[in-house]
């Protein structure tokens, strides 16, 4: 990755500001107005044609780069950055008129039409070929602008995409698979094919996981979003050699999407394919919203390393694409923007500059809105502008470490969802995003960590879920508890293998010595059903039916009603200095608090924050800079943290240099 | 139009009553009690032939017209009428065997087969040949048979095959829009193709809207309604014109489908093409299901210029498509029936004569049920036939034109409920019938209008959820307001013109002005939210963030809680004797009724029912006579209006002559 | 049928205990442990190599005996019996790539791709010689081994394959309806094809009902569902009669799957074609579920002609298909062996053998479970097998017929909820099964039997919504009732012939001269209403208005509310010492109950358990052989009937020898 801060060639840390801006949407004298309106606003920087393909190239092989020029030079007189796309996020319709091989291939069979955006197939050769033709093209046009500062890969990779069935996707998946597996012999155990008379002979009888008659080959569907993942990041790589080999020093992105349910592409494998990791994050209306928008943050921020990266997205206010498409509430823009800020991002970026009067995201709010200048929401976007003026200190640094990890896993987020489960209800990334606010509520910072990280760095791992352990991570995860370090974990973690294998002989195999206990059955719950902890908690959706197998496991907590009365729900087994704990059923941020008050004490962890703000205000840390961040709707007094400034306001932000 | 009452011709008023005829589903011998049994329930004329092309043309070209010939004549016989079909509404298996490229294919590029019926395509020509020489033959053989009234084209075109995403729709799909636009950069400009790398550069690169990435785009999805609306409208014209060019004095009709959530036709462009309105009409069950089939009729009424239309086909009792099929209660078959009298229809005819004993609807009610005539609805029907003898001198009486108008209209509501939009909860025809409900509850009498109607004949315009306003309409609505009359509109009115594209500056960028408010931003809100108006009503599912920019404007109620507080929630302005008011969020019935009240003294209107009816009574009147509709469970007194019959029973009608 | 107990060569009653194995799962090491465990676990029998095919057969015509050879042996050598799979009920790989034209087709027109199993046309030839030189080359390999004990065909046939639209099925379809109607013109009127111009010319004009563009015709839908069936069927003989042309005197068996919803094969008309009828059950989770049980044991049981059948699959605790998969409670796992055992099973058998560590299925439960042997699990499942051994007596005695039927007919389920229906409420196997529970409530033992058992044997016979009426039908019934046979029947009932022709004149037309009484409409209920009876019974989802025509009927409750205010709601015609019942609305186990009992006295009939036991025990019977099952999660005293073990413990099961 570049340095700190990367984009600026000067040295002098600054917080970048933008958006999208797509002048190729509006008539040439517009774009006067447009970037009179970012200085205005103090825009920095742009992400410029991402969706120009049709326009840089309206015909096969011809190219109008005029305009563009035109554009460039306009944004770099103006002293605006350049975020340079290369413009192949979605094929033009001469193209896939011509090619209509390209468009991809449904679950059932049925062709992905053009209409909308992204209807390429991750693994077409021929829309490769074209669509490296166009990056070559560009990156030749522009790799001595002044204004050009990084490439933008492509847009939000895999966001509508990901899963493609066509043939081409097949031969491709094959071709991975003999990549994985090197014989057939060992996909078929891999994939348990005596199961189902499914034992392969050959490579060409692999086909996707295509519409089956019932639940297909669960080695099948875990391999297939593997692959899937590895198809678009292969993608990903083969523009990024190819804008290296152009303009070596010009950094690489793609903006990722952490957030929500976007669970497709594993950007904790795709992070050391960029110089620099960027995200878009939209929020999802609910009572956690904010907390979610932290929650991606953070975990951002640890893909990247602990390092610096790039909001490439969010919004102003409403999006268009939600059933029901709230505006924002005033002072949300700002706690959003800094938000990210708090958690690694210097550069806070909005889709888009201004609002489109046509097309399927009109109703997107933008920097510039419908209602022009005059309006509340570009009066608060120059505000923020300021805001982040006055912070260009933070830039550059890098997220201070918590002593509390979160483990988040895509390989066990994949696999642990996958159907022909104890229960359909489990829903990998809540569990993780439960502790998280309990963690928060009892006033501890924390990382949410992709599993490569080194986790010995770390007081306390927790490590929600974790189906997916195979004997290398079984040995790290006992290492570190040998370590001292304090492990915990829950339900339905260690039970299967990379391959999705079960380890045998009791739950959770992997982790079965560790935890000291053994489970010889599942006891999920039906979605009516409570189970009645001793220490008057409430679980829900499941539960365990533990033995303990090891004198040294504490009992924590303990059933009392159902048919697993009388057995532990919540268990401690310490192990010299450290301890590996489990939580056997699913209780809630609330209840997870009160179970974290207790292991935290037992591990000799104090909170973060003191008493009278814990659950009222969210604690992040970049080098020497302290964000407070409001999280209800109330004033907040905070004068026992920031004397100088005791009152954070509602949806407020504070920044104490410590 | 023919002349009224356009079918009889001796020019002796009558209402016309009868049903689908379909002698070919059942033995020669029942059709001799079918007429006996029409004479005693007082048919006067019948559809025949609706679903007989199989029958007709039992081969490729062959035609056999003996039983037809039969049908005829004993109807003659009989003096019963026929509205004889031209039996194009379903091909027959073998057509279908022989050309499967006439099969419609849907948006997922899968195949609609045979087995249920109208599996055509609109456009196909290979089905317009086969279809137009059926019609051919049928009319050049009956063409001077004395039982030939009226013809009807086809059979409720659209209700399956409206939406084709076959290759033949996207032909014509091009040529209309060559036919639309003219040039290809035009087409881009109104469907904004600049975003998402859209552009076209060849017509043949454009397809219909089919199964898309994700959202596709508004102006292709818009495109494709009216062509498809238009496309069906072709196929009329082309049955019509062949029709007329063999009979013409002979008035040819099609009947349309004004009732629910039917939408996919714009009637109010189609009913210049028939010589009279026909329309088909099925209650939905709930609370308000009489009042939406007053609307239906009433909007139906004016679709036909004021003119009487025929009621093709309603039901003697339950239906067998929906889900839980009611029969109706004691009163329901005379009071719907009169209903639709009330608002103008001259005929009021069933689907159909006798109930079939097998197939897909043989439990649809009918005039003769399979219980036969030894029945209560056989009884009710012969008493209907015998209230419709008294009423003929109704027959013939136009619409007398209510002092309210409400706007309906086929652009706003193909519009307003597209994807990617501030909220998806938004109902474009559940807003109008809201304030027709409003109206009725109040006691005034309105018409439902189409958007072609001279508004300048009513005191008051209500014109809900206008989202469409093209730049001609909104000087028309000027000028109306200029002009004296009163305008009232509502929450995502004048956003977009005819391309979908927003008016800028602040919403409702085409009515700013005339209202005289500014609106930065839209405030849509949860379901579970509501929002407290300062008059004590409750507003659900949107509110606006809206600015007073003219001094005229007066607030007649303001919004006292949530992210509104503080701003107006219904504005009027008034200009000269006119006026420009806004409602900014849903109030239903209830609550509009309250805004009516308000307004209508402000405009000088008074109810048209004493206060003791309103809400009780229904008013609707032709020429002069005045029908006084109950709309509750229990008997009203009428005797401030009706002296000589002052009790209005349950579910009962009275006709007073003024 | 063979003797009884069939399976056994020495005559000794024996109930047979195992699973299915499947040793091509695991290492040849794990092999001699399962025989050992299954030694422990007292197993007699397993199923092999169900899903071998891919194994057995790697390439194509290619063989593999080898490890089932000494798979046959090691079971043989250790005393357990083998029922042999023909191990094609999944292809394998190969031969879908080489054949794709046997995967089956969706309504859609999408192919079912392989991931799964099962996918295979019923009708395809090309799958046919494949699976049939499989059966061949299998039977002939072991038609001498000396473990080979029974044949078991394929596998659930018709799981997921049974309905097919691809043009194999179109094919097969057409020839299936040439030999039922022999002129097209006997379809024609069958399927009523005047209506909606579907009169077809020619057989190859006719189509499975593929995706139309609204509802297919009812006949073809019909008579789809019945082709269906049967070519299930067909397939079943044509490897059952390979078999036996190998092996006549090994008994060939199929598992059939009478449970739940699990409707589309007509078993009581597949039962004739095995040598011994097999079943799989699996339970649903909910209030009555081990009534359900219950409901499919001993329909099973009848099926079978009250001859002992064989369980040949259930779970030892919970499954892996359902959203939320619950392990079996203490208890359970006995209590629903038994009761399979209680209605006629003389095997108890499992799907698996041991648990799998990877593929699909790999969460559901098995007789050796992921924890092992040393666990709770597989300690019940040792004590089972003592149980079983103790109860051997049991084994061989047929079930003794109870005084009271209920018919359960499956071309009434098929037809009755077929779209287009007075509501879509109505569950044809539900009616049935509340009537089971109100017996059982009751105190009442009855026969859950196919139509085509001999009537005259019971007192009472119910038959609940007896939609299909076949004239033959209404003759058999009306002897049943002039024989002096109790019949009772409810709403919807009497309504179509077999063509699902409507009995015209008023319903239920085929019974309604049996009833004494006249409907002309149906009154189904919304969702939200509820019909009150003067005996203070509360009807839901159905209504009739009836009337009484016969002077001998007698109205034994009566409506108080709603449009059927005043009419009869439930009567009672007597005849002679017969009598013909009716009941109009749904009351659910508790209503009917009461209903039950007055019919009952009126009958004669008296319970057969003691007041104290009524609901709270199940009482079955075979020989001499008495079963009490508790119903109740409490103990239950039962020394009324067990004077030497007065007490059933929770879930317990006694069996007393009369």
């Amino acid at each position: 990755m570049s340095s700190t801060p990367w984009l600026r060639r000067d040295g002098t840390p600054r917080l970048e500001y933008g958006a999208d801006y797509n002048p190729d949407q509006w008539p040439r004298e517009v774009w006067d107005d447009d970037v009179r309106r970012m200085r205005e606003a103090g825009v920095t920087i742009v992400s410029l044609a991402i969706f120009s393909w049709a326009r840089i190239e309206p015909a096969d092989g011809s190219f109008d780069f005029g305009w563009l020029d035109e554009a460039m030079d306009l944004l770099h007189a103006n002293g605006i950055l350049v975020d340079l796309a290369t413009a192949t996020a979605s094929p033009p319709p001469w193209l896939t008129l011509a090619h209509p091989e390209i468009l991809p291939v449904d679950k059932q069979g049925n062709t992905i039409w053009p209409g909308g955006r992204q209807h390429w197939r991750p693994t077409s050769p021929v829309f490769r070929t074209y669509a490296l033709r166009l990056v070559r093209a560009i990156a030749s046009r522009y790799q001595d602008h002044p204004a050009l500062t990084a490439w933008h890969v492509n847009n939000e990779l895999g966001c509508h995409n990901v899963f493609d069935y066509s043939d081409d996707a097949a031969r491709a998946f094959r071709a991975w698979l003999q990549d994985r597996y090197k014989t057939i012999d060992a996909l078929n155990d891999a994939w348990a094919t005596a199961f189902w008379s499914q034992r392969y002979t050959a490579w060409d009888e692999i086909l996707p996981p295509r519409q089956a008659a019932t639940h297909p080959n669960p080695g099948q569907q875990l391999d297939f979003k593997r692959f899937s993942s590895d198809a678009l990041k292969d993608y990903l790589i083969a523009e990024r050699s190819l804008l290296r080999s152009i303009t070596p020093d010009v950094p690489v992105t793609t903006n990722f999407m952490v957030m929500g349910e976007s669970k497709n592409m594993d950007y904790a494998d795709w992070a050391a394919e960029v110089d620099f990791v960027s995200n878009d994050h939209y929020r999802q209306p609910g009572p956690r919203s904010a907390d979610e928008l932290s929650f991606s943050a953070n975990l951002v921020g640890n893909i990247a390393g602990g390092r610096p990266w790039f909001l490439m997205e969010h919004s102003t206010s409403a999006v268009n694409w939600q059933p029901i498409n709230l505006a924002k509430r005033p002072g949300e823009l700002e706690r959003d923007s800094l938000l990210h800020v708090a958690h690694g991002a210097d550069a806070v970026c909005f889709f888009q500059w201004r609002q489109s009067k046509g097309g399927a995201e009109k109703y997107h709010s933008s920097m510039l809105p419908h209602a022009g200048a005059d309006s509340a929401l570009f009066r608060s976007v120059v505000a923020l502008g300021d805001r982040l003026t006055e912070l260009a200190p933070v830039a550059g640094s890098p997220r201070t470490p918590a002593r509390v990890a979160i483990v988040f896993d895509w390989q066990s987020w994949w696999a642990s969802e996958l159907d022909s489960h104890p229960t359909n209800r489990l829903r990998y990334r809540r569990e993780a995003f439960d502790w998280y606010v309990a963690l928060m509520d009892q006033g501890f910072r924390a990382d949410v960590v992709p599993l490569s990280t080194d986790l010995s760095a770390y007081d306390v791992v927790i490590a929600p879920v974790l189906y997916v352990v195979p004997a290398s991570l079984s040995a790290r995860l006992s290492a570190y508890v040998a370590g001292g370090g304090h492990l915990v974990t829950t339900y339905f973690s260690g039970i299967v293998d990379e391959r999705d294998q079960v380890w045998l002989g009791g739950y959770p195999g992997a982790l079965r010595d560790l935890l000291g206990i053994r489970i010889e059955e599942f006891a999920p719950l039906p979605d009516n059903e409570r189970a009645h902890l001793d220490n008057g908690l409430t679980g829900t959706m499941w539960t365990d039916r533990i033995d303990v197998t090891d004198p040294a496991v504490e009992v924590l907590a303990s059933y009392k009603s159902g048919d697993v009365a009388g057995r532990p729900a919540v268990t401690r087994r310490a192990v010299g200095n450290g301890s590996a704990a489990y939580v056997s059923t699913r209780l809630g941020p609330e209840g997870l608090g009160v179970i974290l008050t207790d292991l935290s004490e037992r591990a000799g962890l104090t909170p973060d924050l003191p008493a009278d703000l814990r659950g009222r205000v969210e604690l992040a840390q970049r080098g020497d800079f302290r964000f407070l961040i409001n999280r209800t709707d109330d004033p907040v007094d905070i004068s026992a943290l920031s004397p100088s400034a005791p009152t954070l306001a509602a949806r407020g932000v504070a920044v104490i240099s410590a």
